[in-house]
Parts: C-alpha cells; sequence; structure tokens
C-alpha cells in the first residue's frame, strides 16, 4: 500500500508518521498524481503544530500544498489533464481537505498545472508557492516598475528569492534582509541590490544610506511582530507594507505614529486572494509560466531529503540554516 | 493690542493664554484676517500637550488651524483675495508656523478658502478640517460607493459627522459607533444608519447582525489603540481600515491574523496627503465647497464659548461630551 505522510497530533516534526494507507481514488474534479517531489512551506510546519491560518477538523489530517508528479488517475468532469502528463501542485486548496506528502496525493484538478518542460521534478515542486506568492504581492497588487525600492526580508526562503528575481525582471530594486551574515553572499548572489543584516545593522539606517535618504517604496515581510515597526521606519512617504506571514511569535504592534505620518499602508496578503479569483490566478500562472518557459526565473533548491526522512526535512526547514526550497523526492 | 492665544509650557487646558501681542503684518503669500469664529480640533489639544505629530521648536508657541473672519491685509504676491473677504482657513499649514486663535491671525493664502454667503462665520469655521479629513479617506482614497458599508468610529466628532453626511451622499451606509448610548440618538438624527455603542455591545457581532454577516467595506478611525483589533474583525474581506488619529493611548496591536485571513489593508491616514497636492486639494475643496453651496452639508456646531473662555472651550473637548464642533466666537 502507498505510503501517505500524516500526522496524529500536532506538534513539532515528529508526530509526521508515514502511514500505509490505500490507494486514494479521485473523485468529481480530482485527480490523482503518483508523486515524484515535494516542495516544503513553512505553512506546512504552522499546520502541523496547529498553529495555521486554518486547522485540520479531524485528526489524522493529511499536509503539504506542493508536489510534482505524473497523472495516473483522473476523476470524472476533469479537462485538460491525462494519464502519463507530467504536473505539478498549485496551493489554491485547503490542508483541512488535501494534502499532498506522499507516494499520491489527490489534488482537485484547478490546482494543478503543467510546467515548462525543462524542469526537473524537483524544480517543478518548488515553482508555485513561490513565484505566485511574491507575483500576487509584488505584480498583481503592487506592479512595481522600473526603480522602485522592494524591501525584501526573511530574504533566503524560496518566496524571498522570488520576490529578489520578480523585482529583478521589473527592474525594481530589491534590497534583501537576512538576520545574520551568513547567508549575505549567497542574496548578493541571488540578485539582491543590498543585503541588511538585521542582527549587525539598523534597517532604518541601512535602507536610508542605501536608497539616498528615500526609503522603501515597498516592503515584502513574513516576519511580523516587532519587525513591523522597524519596516515602518524604512518605508517611503506612501509606501506599502505585505505583511504576508507570522514568523515572528511577538506580539506585532502597528506602526501607528509612522503610517500617520507617511501615509502608510499595512496590509495582509496571502496567496488565496490570487487562487482564489480565477482570473487573477489564470494571469498569475501564465506570468510564472512564461518567466520559467524563457529561463528568466530559476528556482533555488536548497536541499533534498527521502520521503523516508520527512521528519529531518520539517527539522531543516526549522533551523532557518536553508536557502531557497527544500524538497523531498519519492 | 490685539489678544492672541499662545501657550508658553507644555500642559492641561490652563497652559491657553490670551497674550497681548503687536497687530502681526502678512509677508509674502500671506494674508490677515480678523478673526470672528475659531473651530476647535483635538489636533490642537494633543498640540498643546507636546503629543502631536509635530512640536513647536520654540516656546510660547501659536496654536489652532481653523478660523473664519474677514481678510484686513494682505502681503505681497497674494492673488486671489481681497480686504474684506469673508474667508476660513483650511488646516493647509504647520502649527509650527502659523496659529489661528486669536483677535488676528496670519494665514498662508494657499489655506484660505472662500466659502458659500448663506453660511455663519460659526459654520464657515467648522467645513474645511471636518469634511476635508473624511472626503479625503472616503471619497479621494476609497471611492466609497452606493451600498458600501462604512465604519466610522468616535462618530460623534465633527470629522465623524462629516463622515455620515458624505457616506449618505454617495447612498453608502454609514454606521457609527460611541462609547456610551448617552449620543446615540443624536447619531441616528444625523443619519447613522445604526449606532454600535461600544462600551456595551461587542461591535463585531453588532455589525455582523447589521450587515447580514457581510462585515464593512470602509472603517474610518481616529482611536486605534487596542480597538483597531475589534475594527478588523468587523470588516469584510478585502475591506481598508483608515486609520486616522491616535485617540487611544494603548499599544495599538496589528491585528495580523484577521489581516491575513481577510487580506485586510490598514492605512495610515491625515488630511495633510490631500493638502500637500495641489490637485487633490482643489478637488476637494470644490467637493465640499458644492456640497455645502447646495446644502447637503451641513456643520453641526456643539456649543460656542468666547476667547476669554478659550480654556473652558479646550476642556469641554476633553470631556468628550460633545457632538459635532467646538465654536469659540471673536
Amino acid at each position: 500500500m502507498p505510503k501517505i505522510v500524516r500526522f496524529h497530533e500536532f506538534g513539532d516534526a515528529s508526530v509526521l508518521k508515514l502511514d500505509e494507507m490505500p490507494l486514494p481514488e479521485p473523485k468529481s474534479g480530482e485527480v490523482r498524481i503518483q508523486v515524484k517531489a515535494l516542495g516544503l512551506n513553512r505553512a506546512e510546519v504552522f499546520f502541523r503544530e496547529g498553529l495555521y491560518l486554518e486547522r485540520p477538523q479531524n485528526l489524522p489530517s493529511l499536509i503539504g500544498y506542493e508536489a510534482s508528479g505524473i497523472v495516473d488517475g483522473l476523476g470524472p468532469d476533469v479537462t485538460g489533464f491525462k494519464v502519463g502528463d507530467k504536473v505539478s501542485s498549485i496551493p489554491a486548496f485547503s490542508m483541512t481537505q488535501y494534502g499532498v506528502y506522499g507516494e499520491y496525493a489527490i489534488i482537485p484538478a484547478r490546482a494543478l498545472a503543467h510546467y515548462p518542460d525543462h524542469l526537473s521534478f524537483e524544480e517543478a515542486t518548488s515553482i508555485w508557492m513561490q513565484y505566485l506568492t511574491a507575483y500576487g504581492a509584488l505584480v498583481d497588487i503592487a506592479q512595481i516598475k522600473e526603480g522602485d525600492y522592494v524591501l525584501i526580508s526573511a530574504a533566503s526562503s524560496s518566496v524571498g528569492l522570488a520576490a529578489i528575481e520578480i523585482c529583478l525582471f521589473h527592474k525594481a530594486i530589491p534590497i534583501a534582509t537576512t538576520r545574520t551574515s551568513v547567508k549575505k553572499n549567497q542574496l548578493l548572489e541571488a540578485g539582491a541590490y543590498a543585503v541588511v543584516v538585521t542582527d549587525e545593522q539598523d534597517l532604518a539606517e541601512e535602507v536610508n544610506k542605501i536608497t539616498e535618504g528615500k526609503g522603501v517604496n515597498y516592503v515584502f515581510d513574513p516576519v511580523a511582530g516587532k519587525f513591523l515597526k522597524e519596516c515602518a521606519k524604512a518605508t517611503a512617504h506612501g509606501g506599502t507594507i505585505f505583511e504576508y506571514g507570522a514568523l515572528s511569535k511577538q506580539p506585532c504592534l502597528f506602526p501607528l505614529f509612522e503610517s500617520l505620518q507617511k501615509g502608510l499602508i499595512v496590509r495582509g496578503y496571502t496567496l488565496f486572494e490570487i487562487t482564489s479569483d480565477p482570473n487573477r490566478m489564470n494571469n498569475g500562472k501564465k506570468y510564472v509560466y512564461d518567466r520559467l518557459q524563457e529561463k528568466t526565473f530559476k528556482p533555488i533548491i536548497d536541499k533534498t531529503f527521502k520521503l523516508s526522512n520527512i521528519q529531518e526535512a520539517h527539522k531543516h526547514m526549522e533551523s532557518n540554516t536553508q536557502t531557497g526550497k527544500i524538497v523531498v523526492t519519492v
């Protein structure tokens, strides 16, 4: 029987279990894929801990947003895919209903996409979450343009690195932040115009130097907590701060004084804003597909693990030592 | 010599003094008006306390944003006004440079406007701050439209009441909040579709009933502090919360969870966003003038005081018992 990853209780990485389960059958609108590679996301760590935006109604629970593989079963009413197609999943579903960690996965057809041929399975599972998430904020909403300064915090994450590539494509100027100097050179190599090491440098002061007193036009931040106020100090008059995560567990203070003085916008953002709207989703899919096809975007893979080492893979994500996507091969 | 209100130290209302000063002379671009009435604003309380967005560089300091009166002196390079014109001031200057409390005031010509003839001096000093502030957020930025639910907190303030009138003009649905039930009927009479008494009722729960589960599309809030989170709970998916003040002295927590889940925008806003842009300012002036001229808008005056009772007028503002504009006649 296929091995499927589930957790029977909330907790640390050790709650992830490889359960042997009957081969799942796709229902109407669903596709079964034979999974070849999985891409890990911070959302799954929070989901496993019971601290994500949504919690499973029942345990044990499936888990996982991103997989690449081969279509090997189609439910009724599915069009656009056939058995044998190479596909990867877009996180346009709820993990309370679907999860892709395992040798086989059931995925709604609307959350599956073909991908450019030249990508490996490892690369193909490292595209949709990262590029669509950064695209939604920076392109769909902000419409960044040449010369805009964009502060990208936690920049060594897969989404952060995708945001750097997107900035460069639009000739905007990506300024990366990282906590320690360990990843500084990797971020410069990935295309950051400048890197601020937040444990050692004052963010607003450095941004002030880098932008010659202007401040950044946009902030793309998954940290929140006390860091939001630092971001606000570094933001230009009329700028927008996207908060797309909650990595910090500290209370998040709203930078009221800076917001009043500079007319700042602080905006909660998740990829669901894009995936829940068919037009915006299609525009985003085409944008990402085209940039991959023309090789403007190239996903950076940090490290690969075997499915039997799924716990180690999660621990590695929680170590915060990675730069790029953590992938599990199946 | 004319009496001019100044404060020689930061503090409570008792620091406001009527100083006898030489008649001030308008310099280039400035106009002297003989003041007939003053409109009080919360900003002036904060300014007097040294807690406003800006602080005077030297004491004693002038104070006051809004006056109506008669032009009686013109500096060089002033066009559009002549001695004898009836005018009122727009808060498009810094109180660190100008202040209008007194028998005479120097005001930059760009911050003066004619007003419709049918308004009394008391009414004429009760228009620009309140209508332009609400206009900037709700019309210029939000472009509210028919059927939008707009939550207006601290709704009995002059700006809150102006926001109600603006909502009604655009066929949007104003929901007012007030802390106690004392002002509930006045707010309903002023046009609020519904009133939530926040000391007695749960805001999100009441808004949920009033909007039939939809939540409000916009919040227009000067309170901040812990109230921001309550507002976020009452806001619809994709809604915008304008924070335009800091009445609460509590720390202001950013509603991260609600913002992520609903893609909320929390936006700092002050009138300076409008007055610092000549095009937006002119559009706003015309909008307010036209609504006053056609008598769609009618400023509500709470109470009038004499200039010699300026301390009592400030104390009355701080009592939070007013509904509408507090005016001082000169």
